[in-house]
């Protein structure tokens, strides 16, 4: 195998039998990963709650309850009926739900678990409120926007919200946030985790003002969860930090050795010169890319051999400091650029560990995307 | 519902028990599309071998045989086995296939189908003869660079390849090639389906220079079908036809009456003025989008109305013109950029027709990537 090419990532797969492209994690780059932030958001007294949305294990899962995860938090009904599935009984749909086709779907799974569920309007409370009504109590939690502008009333206008959802037979348990603006540049995460504080403190004001008790206040991605969490913020709410990836490094989030997750690509074609061109394209690595950033992922540790240009099939991978001796055949690790995609859209996981043992673990939740 | 939604889009949905977001195509555009390309490429007299990976779908897959089709072309070694599954037996792996731990699927999907395997080195063209040596025949297709500067090698370079290919026990039926640069921009089309039939007229002469008989010149996307079809391009590949998008629609490939797939979403957020938010991310709408394409999907046929941004549950909606009276719960359709990604996200297709009746179709190779 050339200088670019992983013998060991070869041998993994032969062992198990699976063909490129393939999401190989490292095991215990993962553990320790699920311990650091287990152990930093607990010396700060707050809850953990991990998204489901990267990893979409229940193996995973279960390796977070184990740390003394708090219970879940999921991006859609899919992925907590997956959890709900293996016993997890505590699952915020950490999402301005419409309840409409899926009111079955959300009523069979408060008989499995407590269930927590995001609005971000009167209208989807009182909609929430009907559709449970005579059932089992749910608990709502209002989505205030701390600067991401995507989703999430100002801080200020909880209250209308609030109050149409106890009207609605809803308990209304308090407010989250999202500070997304962490991914705008490096370093944005420092404003985004103290945005997220701000504004969760500005929506347990406003709730108390109105006569509510106010039991969470939940906030968090993997770039500001160590930033929020404290003071109001009882609650935090990373996903990406299991596996990190090149964005998270990129933003300076992780280190280089906590990226836990490569996917495994072969070298399909050297014919044009000054590239070679890989098997994982855009149904592999998806096509995510934050407008700041050059290219689709890159090769290993090496940051300058770069997928310049995505097909469904092919990367095409480039270098400023040339491609080395790459051959057709080589089997190379490609970090992605954002796991929680690429994770999505493959049924199995190979996972290994330094002492080359390995093992098949699927992604459960795959495609659980409503 | 307001005026961006669609009524009848959530009675599809209703009526199929699916949720939003979900791919949902309309059967008389898509039929009315397969035969349109059918009957084109056969005044041509040319062979039509239509791209699984836009819909991987054995339905549709049979509704192009009955047309005509005179077998399929496959991005992987897996969707041609879900083909060969279903009785599919004329199959083009067309793609510079490195063979490895998939060897033995490779070997055991000859012995169900006739097998074509694209090449584009002389290290794979021996790999495929070492592979095979000893069982099933197996054709090999040499692939040449048109002007795309992906995979390859130069109509002039095919010699070395075949003989290697000739001494290692392996046939060679031709070359193909990809005319992809159609998508650089509207009109760019024209140039590749030119650069396709001169590629492919060059490989033939390099071939037929070196004693090589020539069964297949194979070229062709969805914008270059009709325009490369005839002369020495005996063969056309495309795939986006059966469904287009938006991306075909700006390339001027097809009229927007033509497109006869929507992603149905659902408005979940109106919280931050001037916007709405779908529960189509890029879990749904992948987030394909060609450099000079503005957002990620367009909302029905308003293309004024964009997917601006995009996180995995979340299409952030914005217009020029305003954006309507959008209210939470409307269901909307959403027109993707690039269809092949869409579908490759979901289990299952919404089907309807213009009398009302749905079906629930699968999407029968999904995730089949490798």
């Amino acid at each position: 195998m050339s200088d670019v090419g992983d013998e060991r990532l070869a041998d993994v797969l032969a062992s198990l039998g699976m063909s490129t492209p393939c999401p190989v994690v490292n095991r215990p780059v993962l553990e320790a990963n699920l311990s650091r932030m287990a152990d930093e958001i607990s010396a700060k007294r707050v809850a953990l709650r991990p998204h489901f949305k990267t990893h979409k294990s229940v193996q995973i899962a279960q390796m977070q309850a184990d740390r003394g995860a708090a219970g879940f938090s999921c991006g859609t009904v899919g992925e907590a009926e997956c959890l709900a599935d293996s016993g997890f009984d505590d699952l915020f749909v950490a999402y301005p739900l419409w309840v409409d086709g899926n009111a079955d779907r959300l009523r069979h799974l408060q008989t499995r678990a407590r269930v927590r569920v995001g609005v971000d309007s009167v209208e989807s409370a009182e909609r929430l409120g009907s559709v449970v009504r005579g059932g089992l109590p749910l608990d709502i939690v209002i989505e205030v926007d701390c600067g991401l502008h995507r989703t999430g009333v100002p801080s200020g206008g909880v209250l209308p919200i609030a109050q149409a959802a106890e009207k609605s037979g809803l308990h209304v348990a308090g407010a989250f946030t999202y500070g997304g603006h962490a991914y705008t540049a490096a370093g944005a995460a420092v404003k985004a985790g103290h945005d997220e504080q701000q504004a969760l403190l500005e929506a347990r004001d406003a709730l108390i003002s109105g006569g509510f008790e106010v039991d969470v206040l939940s906030a968090g991605s993997t770039p500001t969860a160590l930033l929020s969490a404290g003071g109001v913020v009882n609650e935090e709410r990373p996903g990406v930090y299991v596996f990190n990836d090149r964005q998270q490094v990129e933003i300076g989030s992780c280190a280089d050795s906590a990226v836990a997750l490569c996917v495994a690509a072969t070298v399909v074609s050297t014919a044009i010169p000054g590239q070679f061109v890989v098997d994982a394209g855009s149904k592999a690595l998806s096509s995510d890319r934050l407008p700041w950033m050059q290219g689709f992922g890159n090769v290993g540790v090496r940051t300058d051999l770069v997928v310049d240009s995505l097909w469904e099939h092919h990367g095409v991978v480039k270098g400023s400091g040339g491609i080395g001796d790459a051959r057709v055949g080589d089997i190379v690790a490609i970090r992605p650029n954002h796991v929680c995609s690429v994770v999505n859209l493959f049924d199995e996981y190979a996972i290994t560990d330094d002492a080359g043992c390995s093992e098949r673990w699927p992604v459960s939740a795959r495609g659980l995307n409503s």
